[in-house]
């Protein structure tokens, strides 16, 4: 029998306990939930809410903590200290993980406890469990995909309702579906710490967010929205890790052109998708809601069910021999929309293939290194500018001539 | 260390052969290979292949039978006495796992073995693992997809580059995607298999395939090609389990009209798809290659290795007081093309939408039971009727009023 502590009672917390109750047999119960604010109106009786962490922390007849809580440093005070006192761990908070997940790994293998997390990667979608379980022998070419619904509501909203980004974000926050301040979601935050925890299970590396290239969809304006339907195309934040040689992997959370053809097209408001390029398996796409608290808790008591048998997450790629490493020496094709020439001849494009100009707005076709995008990211953020990576065939379409393969489209 | 008897050396184990050589430290070694044939020339030394089922079943040294045969009734009797003998099992055969699940269950309990057939479901797509461990606490309304990667092919040749049935079915046959006896696949016999799996994963419930409907796309004609397309739909050959009501359970494999924004729509060529519905988790799509020899040595190398690990399928749902029980009496909107009215005249339709004739072409849009289409199916084979699924959208805009919902669309 599995004794539940919770940290934090919000919506994904209130989703996981209302699953648990509507879920027959389920052999795990609710013993305590600690809370920050006691003033504030519950649905459950007050005996089952604490203030104080150590309620839950040193009662030794919980043997699992489920921690949801906002802050990501109290939640990484919270569950290592849980695993130190020999209790499993379930966490949704992508941040703290993303942030500490070597130290993580190292203390679940320090105190045999296990922490698992399938929560905090694309909500619904049992992502975390298949490429910890089911691919951890393929070779993984890329795992890439829309890990963020906010982002992908607002942007669905905008391409099939022609709404301006502002009045869709709006809408977004009207519905909940929009954090009061955004950029998490819009500025690629979200998908960033997701797409480093990913890339921990997929390729046995850890990164720190800090690192990797995250352009959100801030600055996208009616131009570029009528640029990308002129070609056909939707614009997605797209995340992605993508093995580059057999030593180095590609991270980065970018805007980008996806045409009819590709799988990621028809992916529309708050789903979420994984695109996992495989050399046997070839291509598998996952498709789900990425948010909310039903499909977040459905993620959770999953995890909360294997503990019953003693799951962990075995980190199988993770060695002292893994070759791989992160780097950014990579070329891609970038749409680079500025407000104006000056502001664009900044950027170190390698190859220009179409410049175009008209009042206000001014825009590059051309080639862009991920280490030059990186360097320039506060430049390019400070001044509004909007870049997109463009895939092989968009880009072709526009230089209108066969050019060679980047190793980075999807 | 694994040591693995294979049972066939065709596609599926010759691609399971290169992957597990081309995996660095994967810990299985293939020992023996049993073949019918030996005159067949080999790419491996002929020390590997024996023609003696003995030589792998009475070899204490193998402790996993890899079973990559074609004919159900012997890979039945392998797989029973590699049990008995107490060797894990891994195996493809649809056919042979559909027929006999249920006792290989008992087995597996009695015997204390791990059988795993993850390949035989939908090839690369990791569904087995995923009902069998991720959602085995979730209610899951209904789990559908496209099972058959031949009749998609074809089916995707006849609507995007206008083929006729006969052509596409030939060009399959040419490129390999189709059996020179195509049945299996075009009547929706292979998908009805592993709808019979999944169905055992996903609801503890054991079928004779022969007790479920399944129409093929056999009987396809350009006229019903036209009017699909006239209705923007294409046709997809749909296998569903879909709960009814919280006791019933209804299965079928038949064609579907598929609308444009439908996520089937875009899944063409040899992809497979299933979609899980479920209470918490909502909608789950997942797209991958179902056949072919490294797309489903890719899924058997998955099996191996979490043999590893002891894995084993629970059957959790699987259960003395497991209410759920398999029935028809559930109505469907069906489009019905006979080549007269006659023909269509025998088929009991509760309400008629629509009906229209011309020379040689004569259909009915219109509601039948399942149990009146499964008691009908020699009369509607035999006379080259072809029946298709009309989701309640597509039928709508047919009947131009607004119509109650039906359980059954997808």
């Amino acid at each position: 029998m599995l004794r539940l502590g919770f940290f934090g009672f919000g919506c994904v917390g209130q989703g996981l306990y209302d699953i648990i109750r509507n879920t027959p047999n389920f052999p795990a119960e609710v013993v305590r939930i600690a809370i920050k604010n006691p003033e504030k109106g519950r649905s459950l009786p007050s005996s089952f809410f604490t203030t104080e962490a150590e309620a839950i922390l040193n009662d030794p007849s919980i043997n699992v903590v489920v921690e949801m809580t906002n802050s990501p440093d109290e939640a990484y005070q919270i569950v290592c200290e849980a695993m130190r006192r020999g209790k499993h761990v379930v966490s949704a908070n992508k941040k703290m993980l993303a942030d500490n997940l070597a130290n993580l790994v190292d203390l679940q293998q320090q105190t045999g406890t296990s922490l698992l997390y399938e929560a905090a990667a694309c909500g619904s979608i049992p992502i975390i469990r298949n490429l910890a379980e089911y691919y951890d022998n393929e070779l993984l070419h890329s795992v890439s995909g829309i890990f963020n619904g906010t982002s992908n509501y607002i942007l669905s909203k905008i391409f099939s309702e022609n709404l301006d980004y502002h009045r869709a974000l709006k809408q977004a926050q009207e519905l909940g579906f929009a954090e009061t301040d955004p950029t998490s979601d819009v500025g690629g935050f979200d998908a960033l710490y997701k797409l480093c925890i990913i890339a921990a299970q997929s390729y046995g590396l850890f990164v720190k967010h800090k690192d990797v290239l995250n352009f959100g969809i801030e600055s996208l304006t009616d131009f570029d929205i009528r640029y990308a339907k002129e070609k056909s195309c939707k614009i997605k934040l797209v995340a992605q890790a993508v093995k580059t040689s057999e030593k180095n992997l590609l991270l980065a959370v970018m805007p980008q052109f996806i045409p009819r053809e590709n799988h990621l097209h028809k992916v529309d408001m708050e789903y979420n998708a994984v695109v996992v390029e495989a050399a046997f398996s070839d291509r598998q796409v996952f498709v789900g809601k990425g948010a909310g608290g039903h499909p977040t808790g459905s993620a959770m008591i999953s995890d909360i069910s294997a503990l019953r048998y003693g799951y962990r997450y075995e980190y199988r790629k993770v060695s002292a021999t893994n070759p791989i490493q992160y780097h950014t020496d990579v070329t891609a094709h970038v749409y680079c929309r500025t407000r104006n020439q000056a502001e664009a001849a900044f950027l170190p494009f390698q190859h220009i293939a179409v410049q175009y100009s008209e009042d206000g707005f001014h825009y590059i076709i051309g080639t862009l290194s991920f280490t030059e995008m990186l360097m320039h990211k506060a430049y390019i953020q400070q001044k509004g500018i909007f870049l997109a990576l463009m895939p092989e065939q968009v880009y072709a379409q526009v230089e209108r001539r066969p050019t060679k393969r980047y190793a980075v489209s999807v």
